[in-house]
């Protein structure tokens, strides 16, 4: 099953995945999703937002238990963020019919159209507009790096875009949603667990930082003549390094755009992207404060003008208490351990779902802790351990 | 005359010019070049490498006395760096004949094709190619951001691109080359000079720093466990701000390239462009060395690979020293003051000419040194005491 998939949408040449919405990658994991439900005689149904469900038992009786994550990737990802839950939601499935449990509940599988954003530049469409958190008419305003429109791209994929939008009675049918998903950070390699209940998701933002210089000549200006709004950047960049590790939290600059970016010339504008996460609202307020002050200081000393933008924010998303408190009994029972229960900093449909639907997530260790990339890795036995206890959680959640 | 040229390739939300080589707006200044000499009576030649030349009397007699320079601008340039040259030569020619002067030598009036080198990166290609500083084959390799080739773009403007290469008869016919520019720096300015003389073009040169870190999510990876190659970018830009400080010299990161370049990613590449420039070889060489050094140090704390590439290099030139001298003597003889001889670090096709005929510069104040820029400026007092500096010389230099 794994390795059908792996092949799909990867680069030859960087070995990442592009598996991108509505493209012939899209296309092809999803034909892989609809034979992984049909040959184990599971009821394949695709919703009006593109995401495809696969159902043991009635749909319509309610209190469903769901499992399930995305096929879909970042530029040049990783083979486990979001495939490794789909893929350890069939292989639950698979070990509880061997362990010959009966279902009280009905169950899906479910894979999330576009959770990465990474073609129309918004994260989790499919669950945000399912939640009613994301209407038609701005997901139909989507445009990717080509021009297309998404209504475009679903039309192109044989989609109806005038279908797209809320759909509480399908959530209404959902008792309990539970996503696996491999760590995106070495938090259970630190602990030394294979598998972890998350808390929470963090708050999170981005922050557009435009700093405003005057282009000049590199090599006629002399440097106390120069508004180099290169140098406040760059300052900046370190001070956001800074202010994280203080605070505990997490800092980026990962994307920059200047012009006119020519070698001799000192830039006009230079526009960076401050991305930051923490485990809570003071914190992350306190850094991003800390973080623009300085490029306030920065920019004024070298006669550069600045201008922040919040582009967008998400506040923290608590998992339901108590069925995070029911995982982590379940496994702590079968294991005989002490589960961690771990926060993260990224952001997934099960944070969509959360204050819809009672929702959960599993996450299982990765070594380097490295994702969003071709290194990205977990270890088979890991994944085995993954599989196992999301049956676990799943025998728990739909066979009492 | 130059009211005319003013509209010519300016764009009208930036007010700066877009006169690139071989585009509609090249050929409306070569237009506007054409009519300046026809209606002056002068004979027009347009060059195999795309030069225009105006010549007063017989270009054939040798030992000319040619001034001129280019047309064309950067991106979002300033109406003076080039057409200053053009326009003030014409002007001072203008001068000469109302002065009623009986000229010895012949005269030509010179527009440079492509000295920016904005659309195919690669400065002065019109004075390289006719001083075989450049070859019809390399010349035939360069391309633009579009993928169109110099040879394709010459065939769109009408020009034969297999008739380019090396013009030593050309170049066999001028005595003196002088070419009258704006300032692009404040020495004038801040010695209270209208006109200066130039003595030297800075040794400079561009050299490539690839920072490789490792692509990770910005929001789950802690700072411990990151390679982030955009913070040692940052500390190298303000290295080579602190070492071109020390040593007098200009240093700029203007240029940069990221990868994935996306908002939620930590880099996997920064790959960001130094262009400096010094006074002398040793200085030049000073800088350079000291920021690849603070450079290693930084990648190598933050676990990042580097690599260093000087991509181009281009020596001191010094100007012809005899007609320098003469230029000096000249000015300060109708001045009755010493004329201050400036370098500069930019580069010119006087600059590319430099080693083939006796060649000098006249630099014009700039009273903010701006330029390649949009507010790029002289005073019109300036403009026309450099026009009549521009004619004693060519009076001195051609009517002996």
């Amino acid at each position: 099953m794994w390795r059908d998939l792996l092949p799909v949408g990867r680069h030859p040449d960087s070995r990442g995945y592009r598996r991108f919405a509505w493209t012939g990658a899209d296309a092809e994991c999803r034909d892989w999703f609809r034979e992984q439900a049909e040959a184990r005689g599971l009821v394949h149904e695709l919703d009006r937002n593109g995401n495809q469900w696969a159902w043991l038992g009635d749909p319509e009786a309610g209190d469903a238990v769901v499992t399930g994550s995305h096929l879909d990737s970042v530029p040049d990802g990783g083979a486990f963020d979001g495939p490794l839950g789909v893929v350890s939601s069939f292989a639950a499935l698979d070990e509880l019919l061997a362990r010959g449990v009966r279902f009280t509940k009905p169950l899906a599988v479910v894979n999330f159209g576009d959770e990465e954003g990474a073609r129309f530049g918004l994260a989790c469409v499919g669950s945000r507009l399912t939640a009613g958190r994301l209407t038609a008419e701005q997901a139909h305003r989507l445009t990717d790096g080509d021009g297309v429109t998404l209504p475009q791209a679903m039309e192109a994929a044989g989609h109806d875009p005038d279908a797209i939008g809320a759909d509480p009675e399908r959530l209404a049918r959902i008792g309990a949603f539970v996503e696996l998903h491999v760590e995106q950070g070495r938090a259970l390699d630190l602990s030394g667990d294979r598998v972890g209940v998350a808390s929470a998701i963090w708050p999170h933002g981005r922050w557009r930082f435009d700093f405003r210089g005057e282009a000049n000549h590199a090599g006629t200006t002399r440097l106390t003549d120069r508004r180099d709004p290169m140098l406040s950047y760059a300052e900046t960049v370190l001070a956001a390094r800074r202010e994280a590790e203080l605070a505990g939290a997490v800092a980026t600059f990962g994307k920059i755009s200047v012009e006119p970016n020519g070698v001799n010339a000192i830039p006009s504008l230079v526009r960076g992207w401050l991305d930051s996460r923490a485990a809570d609202q003071d914190t992350l307020d306190t850094v991003v404060a800390g973080v623009e002050k300085a490029a306030r200081a920065y920019a004024d000393a070298h006669g550069v003008d600045l201008d922040v933008v919040r582009e967008s924010f998400t506040p923290v998303v608590e998992f339901d208490h108590a069925l995070r408190d029911e995982l982590a009994r379940i496994l702590g029972r079968d294991a005989g351990l002490t589960v961690p229960v771990l926060g993260t900093g990224a952001g997934h449909d099960a944070g969509i779902l959360a204050d819809r639907v009672p929702t959960a997530m599993l996450f299982v260790r990765n070594p380097t802790g490295v994702s969003h990339s071709p290194a990205e890795h977990a270890a088979e036995d890991d994944c085995l351990a993954g599989v196992s206890a999301l049956a676990d959680v799943l025998e728990g959640l739909a066979c009492t």
